[in-house]
């Protein structure tokens, strides 16, 4: 078994209202030295690789199913093996 | 100015129904090889060093505003350096 990890971010020209408001956040904490938040989300995968599939499957399930493309790119690494 | 990551994902003992939907999905879209899916996010925080509280800066946020340590536990790496 392989796993991987798919991060997913938006596009830099996509407008990042969550990591804005922590970015305010913290300096409404007191945090002057934050210059910027940004926010991202990753999954990871754990796939059967005994057909020699499993990074092909893993791009296209990002593709298919965990990255929204008007808003998003991703890359992904390989984490480790069982 | 120095970039970090903070990686926050749920405690082991936490259920994960977003990563149980999603492996459900992909099962559904015939992707049999997977074997699990696990969701987490992910704040890249640039933050500058000049006094050398970078790091502590970035733990305090991960404290105070970031984590719920009810059901996430977090860790987090320097990315890089401007």
């Amino acid at each position: 078994m392989k796993k991987f990890r798919v991060y997913v971010t938006y596009k830099p020209s996509v407008f990042d209202p969550q990591g804005d408001t922590i970015t305010d956040a913290a300096k409404d904490l007191g945090y002057q030295t934050i210059q910027a938040i940004h926010v991202g989300k990753f999954f990871d995968i754990e796939v059967d690789d005994s057909e020699g599939t499993a990074a092909q499957t893993v791009e296209e399930l990002a593709e298919k199913l965990l990255v929204n493309f008007n808003l998003e790119v991703y890359r992904y690494e390989q984490l480790g093996e069982d």
